[in-house]
């Protein structure tokens, strides 16, 4: 895959080499993120964070991610506040915006609509999510997540025993998630869903032809014993047809530290793409498990920031001169990431 | 006109030498919009772009028309989240902010508001278009492009034949574009609209007072021969009654490629002050002109870009510095404007 | 007081030697906020502001602050935009996006909420409001403001007779302020309330047991005369249970020129937190007092730019660094702060 002036639209762009070449990208950006020192490579270029959805974590990491690298970010936070809203095709908006800056990063509510506004841009596009369809940088977050974190246990990706639990049918992070492992060898999707809300049949059955193991699961404790990872996720409410419906499956599985300790293995990683629901009826993660060194939710939305510092580094083709423009830092950053 | 510390309110306050200023720096700026290369002339400066009512587009440019002269910006995207819902009057409102930033780019709903806001400003203040009443950038980078369009055949502005379709009554792009139209010779205005939507009886007036020649028409295909410009416009539907009653003009001219090659001369420009409106119902600019090569449309927003940059540079004082403070592009640009 | 590092969360932290040296820093800070000279300091650094509640004025000081000392800006508007309308609790938020910025600085409808989103943020976190509660950074303006203005009059701050007009219950300027003031020698308090809108009990309390003096009135005109400041608020309605119950407040107090002039000593002081409620029924300050050279309202606005700029400079530890990155201003300037 050639990265330099391509749109990031969906995981099915990547093989593993090109994972490799982004996760290598990302941990070269890491004393940038850390603020160990700081670069100017982008200095003068434009990214244009076009959230035509709600969002903050993913909208403000991809503006600190190109800040970071020394550009400037301008911002649309609102559907109805654009020119969209007065009948504007996508078609338009994106050859009205691709004379303005020098990248895009886009999240829309309908499936397939980034990868339409992309055809008309004149410069690069990555898809922050396009509805319930794709979201490829929290995929590659996750993957860098699982990596790194297998890693400091001796461990690599294949062979990988992941459950993974909530709702499987909405969550595109999971979907794109699952893609992206198929790439590896051996992998044991263990699914844990509530009658409903299960992975898509088609997507399983992909799985299975990639000779990877599929287990599914309607009640927590069975999904979660002997795997690396526990990946759990939030209902995605406002993907439901109403809030009645649901209601019906908030709080359903509940993670906490009696039930990890009772039935995972001592090491096994929990992770979530955030946000998780801390509401009282819902929490899927429970606030005991705060000191668990094991979970590694914060060290994915740190990650995060790295994968998209390397994506922009690489549609731009920075990635070798990010350390030419590199300065010492001036303040006070001792705090960060202890 | 002396731009340095101006504000820039209507298009009342240029004579045909202060437009060639505009246009000579906005030609300046090439180079930095194309992305040939950077400048930091503005390193340090601060835009406070207040933007109180829907945009995406001229709000951008206007943020980004800023960010390549190397300044910063700080946004304000709607009435309701500022102080203004408290009850503060504009006075103060621009008394505060200009303690804040360089300039001030502002769009309001309501005529004459921006101005008024100027008057207590202590930096200088761009009108981003105030309800109904001007927008001079619009009608600059308008000019400019009906320059640049007809430069390329061989052809000045004095003696334009121009078509300007739509709801030329709301419409404030076509009532600015007007008058700074008029301050050449021998312009041949045909304007074209529904009943109840032509352009202000004064306006006419004073263009004929100017010995140019106004043509009224109530049919498309009348008012687009022999014209060097057709200028289509959306109707204003937010400035309406009601929406019942902007729904009646919904559709009712459009423009397609088979009445283009029907009636229009075969180098006829087609412009749009955009966002055009798209819906089934609308498309004023039908989707199959998008081949022709006179769609000037998105050449249009591009030249906003430099419009808007030679504002700030001449209104800042820095239109001879910016190519002093010029550097290499260090980032992959090649497809932008293809 | 150790600033290097520290959450400004409340005046409570603040001691003589800590406001003396926010103030000193300020006053360093003033050949910048003049445009006299910029300094790129804090080049690559990242603000995250964070304004979960409507706010112009404070959320662009905050950003301008930071981008006068050279770092960058990134935003959010709106709770409703945010992960926390997923139900999201501020413990994440905060652990997320102290990932992705080096200082946040945060406003939030909530007593105690920002308090609560530092205890788990890894950078350090101002306060920018949290409803009625605490507004640091604006008591520490409004004392700078009292300071410069006294000093321009050859006096010091001990010994000050303050009136302070209006909503002195919900008003949290004017609780904060009280509280720095009390750090003081011999202040005296006039405290003009309408029934209903007094100061709390317990504040007032305070005050007293610091040898303080404490006088309250219910009408104008006797709670201004022999004083230096008079601080006039405005009824802050969206603390109040109903807009019925906010109206009955409405317009209650105003200080005109004609009031100013037959019951204020000649060089009075005239404060306010802004925004002052200009429509017709409010005027808690009348427009008629804009030439009176003691109305020191965008003073205060003004001086707010210096003071966000000290506490910046002093928790991320560049206050000493300031001059060593400064550049000359190569922009206009000339009509600024005249």
């Amino acid at each position: 895959m050639n990265f330099v002036g391509s749109h990031i639209l969906s995981v099915d762009q990547f093989d593993r080499s090109a994972m490799e070449q982004v996760f290598s990208v990302a941990d070269e950006m890491t004393p940038y993120a850390l603020r160990r020192r700081i670069t100017r490579v982008l200095e003068g270029a434009i990214l244009s964070n076009m959230f035509l959805e709600p969002s903050t974590r993913t909208r403000i990491s991809f503006g600190c991610a190109f800040n970071m690298l020394g550009g400037e970010v301008r911002e649309t936070t609102e559907l109805k506040a654009s020119a969209l809203a007065k009948g504007e095709s996508l078609h338009d908006t994106a050859r009205v915006l691709s004379g303005y800056s020098d990248v895009i990063a886009m999240r829309h509510p309908d499936a397939g609509s980034v990868a339409e506004f992309a055809q008309a841009s004149r410069v690069p596009v990555l898809n922050a999510g396009d509805g319930p369809n794709e979201h490829p940088s929290q995929a590659l977050l996750d993957l860098y997540t699982i990596r790194k974190e297998l890693k400091s246990r001796d461990r690599g990706v294949d062979g990988l025993r992941i459950a993974m639990v909530g709702d499987l049918k909405y969550g595109r992070a999971v979907h794109s998630l699952c893609k992206l492992l198929s790439l590896h060898d051996r992998i044991h999707y263990k699914l844990v869903a509530p009658p409903g809300l299960g992975l898509p049949g088609d997507m399983v059955e992909r799985l299975r032809e990639k000779d990877h193991q599929v287990s599914e699961y309607e009640q927590l404790e069975m999904g979660i014993d002997h795997v690396d990872i526990v990946y759990v996720t939030r209902t995605q409410e406002e993907r439901f047809p109403s809030q009645e419906e649901a209601d019906r499956y908030r709080g359903l599985f509940r993670l906490n530290q009696a039930i990890y300790t009772q039935h995972c293995e001592p090491n096994t990683v929990i992770m979530h793409p955030l946000p998780r629901d801390s509401r009282a009826q819902a929490q899927e993660l429970d606030d005991d498990l705060i000191e668990n060194p094991n979970l590694a939710i914060f060290r994915q939305t740190d990650n995060g920031v790295l994968v998209r510092m390397a994506l922009f580094a690489l549609v731009l083709d920075v990635a070798d001169e990010v350390h030419n423009h590199a300065q010492p830092v001036t303040w006070y950053t001792a705090k960060r990431f202890t």
